[in-house]
């Protein structure tokens, strides 16, 4: 190990590190009611989706695409197809996260940017493209479907903590006609769309929520 | 607003909270070789998952079950279904996240525990156990397997960035043989292994890999 890893290590583990990140965790809970006037600029709602985008995700892929909206008169519009939930109309943008059934058509874009960023030779790079090509498009659909679903899990998460320690407080839904977000925005079906996610500024605290013990669902060495 | 959500909210912004934030997510990389030699207790496994299950779910229904392996023996015979990857036999433990396409099941004892903690009415609560387990039961099944998917990804996020921060590493996995893990551990048609994930101490570094430039995956208000 060098002593170029022990040093990022020891970082981490600092108890301050470690208290913020565990702060920003705790402290996030689904909020439902927020202060309809504060705008979030688009820079930093990059800004949010830059670091989340972080997130790991099967070979790469980034299966994950991001319809933010922020334009009232479209959120006003997203509120009955979200079943009449406030939160739509309120917070200061809604990201719609869709996951993209044909991500492997972007590999060319993903591993020419690691060629160029000197990780690899763009032969190596030609080969996973071929290779994730040939793989991801002749998976059956329902398995591609669950690998890019899982993925946009994996990022969404991300985004609620990253907003959240920014500030900001968010509140996922599943609870909305799909179909009905894909006529409005015309999204075809490449596209399946998973999380609504409204963030902004909270008006009214989240409320507590209990979980499960860990008892009823972890499992050592035998299930 | 009350003082006290200005307060929360305040020390979330501070400075050195989001760094260590932003310190835990920003080093976090998928790891693939590990010190064999080290063990992460029981009790340490357990406090990540207590702290990584905050996470949200689909009306708080928690799909997510955990298969920890770190019997020497099993983590070996894993290595096979996992295509060889050496980080199965050698990373400290191995958690196989599982999504439990019954987890309305359990939902007596979700909302039971809502009660106890003097969230809700048992009244309430009797209402949320009937329509969740009416709902979630009465979906199309690949409809259903979307949500527990889902959900099992923002809670692995929440695990791998939980492990960072207490100063492990993760490396998440996609790449095994499903029905070979169900078949080792006698695990029923009811779960869906999704992610397969090996925790430990670094050995190596995990390398850096590039990301899509948002311009390729970000929408604002049309799409």
């Amino acid at each position: 190990m060098s002593s170029t890893q022990i040093d990022s290590q020891v970082t981490v583990q600092t108890t301050e590190q470690s208290a913020g990140f565990f702060n920003v965790l705790n402290s996030r809970r689904s909020v439902r009611k927020y202060e309809s006037n504060v705008v979030i600029s688009e820079e930093e709602i990059r800004e949010i989706l830059e670091i989340a985008t972080k997130a790991p995700s099967s070979s790469n892929m980034q299966p994950w695409r991001f319809l933010i909206v922020t334009d009232p008169e479209l959120k006003q519009k997203l509120q009955p197809i979200a079943f009449n939930q406030q939160q739509v109309a309120e917070a200061s943008a809604i990201v719609i996260v869709l996951a993209d059934l044909e991500m492997y058509s972007l590999s060319d874009k993903i591993y020419g940017a690691s060629v160029e960023a000197g990780y690899m030779t763009q032969e190596v790079a030609d080969n996973f493209i071929a290779n994730s090509t040939k793989m991801y498009s002749g998976l059956p659909a329902e398995r591609l479907k669950e690998i890019v679903v899982f993925d946009t899990g994996l990022v969404a998460m991300q985004i609620m903590l990253t907003a959240r320690a920014k500030g900001y407080d968010s509140v996922p839904m599943g609870g909305y006609n799909r179909d009905q977000v894909k006529e409005m925005f015309n999204i075809s079906d490449r596209y399946l769309p998973t999380l609504m996610l409204p963030i902004g500024k909270a008006a009214v605290e989240g409320h507590p929520t209990t979980r499960l013990s860990l008892d009823d669902i972890t499992f050592f060495n035998k299930f």
